[in-house]
């Protein structure tokens, strides 16, 4: 919450104006209101669609002028060009603020773009702050508002907020509510940024005690890119900003331009320089992004870079080292305390400690190989952080049963607690749903392979540096 | 199958002879003989055990120079203090090929390095081949040989063939067998590389009629280096040679030199440059490398680079796009005789028709959007390649049950079968096994993510101008 900015009326509405809510279960716009109800939002929820009498349960408007109540947030629902009458109705009811949800505006270029045109103008005129056109925005878990296409049942609480250029996520909505494990302070999703732009977004996370982390989505810069720049400037030392552009390419620049309306002016090159300088992690793809997203709302950034790898071969222990260097990450040298408990979880000759090699050690130690190395360096002063492949009952006759799991599970847990930022692979991909939901619940980060484990913890150090540099 | 080569023996052995066989079903040696037995391995199996009168139902023997028949092939798999006892023994029986499985050899110098050049020497006196130390080799499909530590009731019939440097794929024995869905023909793990090494292998493999595709994992060059680049470059037209070099970075050489005993001579640049010219395809993980080695082993290689995309959002597909310029894609423009067919599944206004957004088309088009989108593209010469996000009963109400899953599937074949390169990426990675082996099956490969989808896919285009280069 940040009061005194005036996107809190779009995060914190007490009233809101479904325009388009329909009964019909098979349609996106049944659940712009299903979801509100599900979720118990407490503000006032009034329907519009002049086809209905009552929706949910909740009496349905023919339009927005008939609303009784006051009206803080209209989000419009209907096709583009039905859009302009709709606003003009909002306008009439003193409507304090709207999100636009339809595409087909300034992205189409010709009549899509002059009809965007005439509402901005409309809006301005009258002082009614917008989001989007083609935007579905905004989720906030504090007072389990949201306006989304998507089944919502519950808001995961958390301390990190989005910022998309689109609505990217919104395919994936149950995905990154229920089983992403990333928790959520708010999201918004800009889409055309007709009004509305990131550089509104971020001035309102910068501000809002809620977010403590931000990743941000965007196809561009729609607002003044200095100023963006000044932001970001301001921010990162306090919050880490995750940023992935796309539309960096000459192919994906014109894609973005047909996605969102998006004019990209500056090269890549020059903005990926200015991001850098201010201060934001830049990440590549989806997969980045979300793996960064999680470590950094799981994790306080790493202070130092010292790490230990264990894995299931001494082969993959190399990869994971080359990534690692690649990350900014140096294989920590345990100390001679911990040397002692670690040769006694030697094969008959030594092997490295660091990586530690648990495929040719289980060979010859009957020791719990794993839980003696994650216990001995969780205690060890030059250990920062540690990534440990894990394996399910089909993996090695050696791994085991669930009981080990269960038991490594524990020292994992006592790992985190004692300041150590941990990250866990899986040997491979199947069956590590459980596994995953049980760390994830303690708040231990799992990703798919060693590079993306490591990708995590390096960014959480290359934060770090960031944060003193400034 | 290369009968002029040395290799072939090991490949091909029609006897073999298991050193430190086990009964106890719970260690690692059980399975060397257990995989052969439950393969229906043709040739003799003679296990070695002083302990044991009896085996799996076979004679025991207390040791190989007491084995009645011929002994093509020795898997010794003893600590390796006692290895050399052993070798002394194959020798005296004139076996003619040795695998040595112990690690504690050149990887630990001192005493390991010691034994090993012992045993070399010996060896070289009698003109005795080795695999390894610290190797788990080989496996051939043709005739369901194997030594393996994990169990193995499959081997999957294929056209290409892994060179690794170590037992790196052993804890993925399970997984790599029956649901990675890669077909192998050979498998050889060199370990130490005391006598034979990556150029040996290349050797063999290059005119192995049974290996179209070929997989190298290595942490160093312990042959001639310019005879492994000459021999890449015989190769590379023919056959695609896909190659993860670990060990690459200053922290990564060191890890190496303690896990095989590697010796990093030259820098990373070097070889990384020589590669190329070899017209080698380097990876830099493990994700990257089981991802091509799928791509290059379902399809040939891709002859033009116009890519169509479909996504479930405008977003995605904008990112989507950006990978594809990086990986040398160019999207498609398709033909105005599909453009007349695509027109019918947009939106009231244009959307683009590549990158493709299922996600707004499906709020307006009451056509199943995909199949159309599919098929119309398999019939268009201006297409060379498809990359199309699929997504689950729990993703957008928009896509519905598992009849329209089988109905893409059905599109998916049929633009394979016409010759486009289909690849295929999941909205997120829930409940995705049914698809995932469904597709695979039908040898449509499908990746975790747009990204790694269309990094395949460039991967196959790139590969053919090196053909074409050469």
């Amino acid at each position: 919450m940040n009061q005194n900015h005036f996107l809190d009326l779009f995060f914190n509405p007490k009233s809101v104006a479904i325009v388009g809510a329909s009964r019909h279960r098979n349609t996106a716009n049944y659940w712009l209101m299903a979801n509100l109800l599900n979720l118990k939002y407490a503000g006032n929820i009034y329907p519009v669609n002049p086809n209905a009498a009552e929706i949910l349960g909740l009496k349905c408007y023919p339009s927005v002028r008939e609303i009784e109540g006051e009206v803080d947030l209209a989000a419009i629902s209907v096709p583009a060009p039905l859009t302009l009458g709709v606003v003009k109705d909002c306008i009439a009811k003193h409507v304090k603020g709207i999100v636009i949800i339809a595409g087909g505006f300034s992205e189409t270029g010709g009549r899509g773009q002059s009809l965007q045109e005439e509402i901005k103008r409309l809006l301005k005129e009258n002082g009614i702050r917008c989001i989007g056109p083609n935007s579905l925005s905004p989720i906030n878990s504090a007072n389990n508002f949201i306006i989304g296409f998507g089944a919502a049942y519950k808001l995961p609480k958390g301390r990190l907020s989005f910022i998309f250029q689109s609505g990217l996520y919104q395919p994936r909505l149950d995905y990154l509510l229920n089983d992403m494990h990333i928790n959520i302070s708010k999201l918004i999703d800009l889409g055309n940024k007709m009004d509305v732009n990131e550089t509104d977004a971020l001035e309102y996370l910068k501000d809002d005690p809620e977010t403590e982390v931000i990743a941000v989505h965007m196809e561009s810069i729609a607002g003044d890119a200095r100023r963006f720049f000044q932001l970001l400037k301001e921010i990162t030392p306090k919050k880490p900003v995750i940023v992935l552009k796309s539309g960096r390419t000459p192919a994906g620049a014109k894609a973005a331009s047909s996605h969102t309306g998006a004019i990209i002016k500056a090269s890549d090159v020059v903005f990926d320089t200015a991001l850098k300088q201010a201060g934001a992690i830049r990440v590549q793809g989806l997969d980045e992004f979300f793996d960064l997203a999680k470590v950094f709302e799981y994790y306080q950034p790493l202070k130092g870079n010292r790490i230990a790898i264990a894995s299931f071969s001494g082969g993959e222990g190399v990869i994971t080292t080359d990534f690692c260097y690649l990350n900014g990450l140096t294989l920590a040298q345990p100390s001679e305390e911990s040397m002692k408990v670690l040769r006694t979880i030697m094969p008959p000759w030594e092997i490295p400690v660091n990586p530690y090699d648990t495929g040719v050690a289980n060979q010859f130690v009957s020791t719990d190989t794993v839980s003696v190395y994650v216990d001995t360096l969780s205690n060890d002063p030059n250990v920062d952080c540690l990534a440990i492949q894990v394996g399910g009952p089909q993996t090695l006759i050696t791994v085991g049963s669930q009981a080990t799991l269960d038991r490594w599970t524990e020292y994992y847990i006592k790992a985190v607690q004692k300041g150590k930022r941990l990250v866990i692979w899986p040997l491979d991909p199947r069956n590590v749903k459980d596994m995953k939901d049980t760390l994830e619940s303690h708040r231990i980060p799992v990703y798919p392979s060693a590079e993306r484990a490591v990708r995590a913890l390096g960014a959480l150090y290359r934060y770090q540096t960031i944060k003193e540099r400034v």
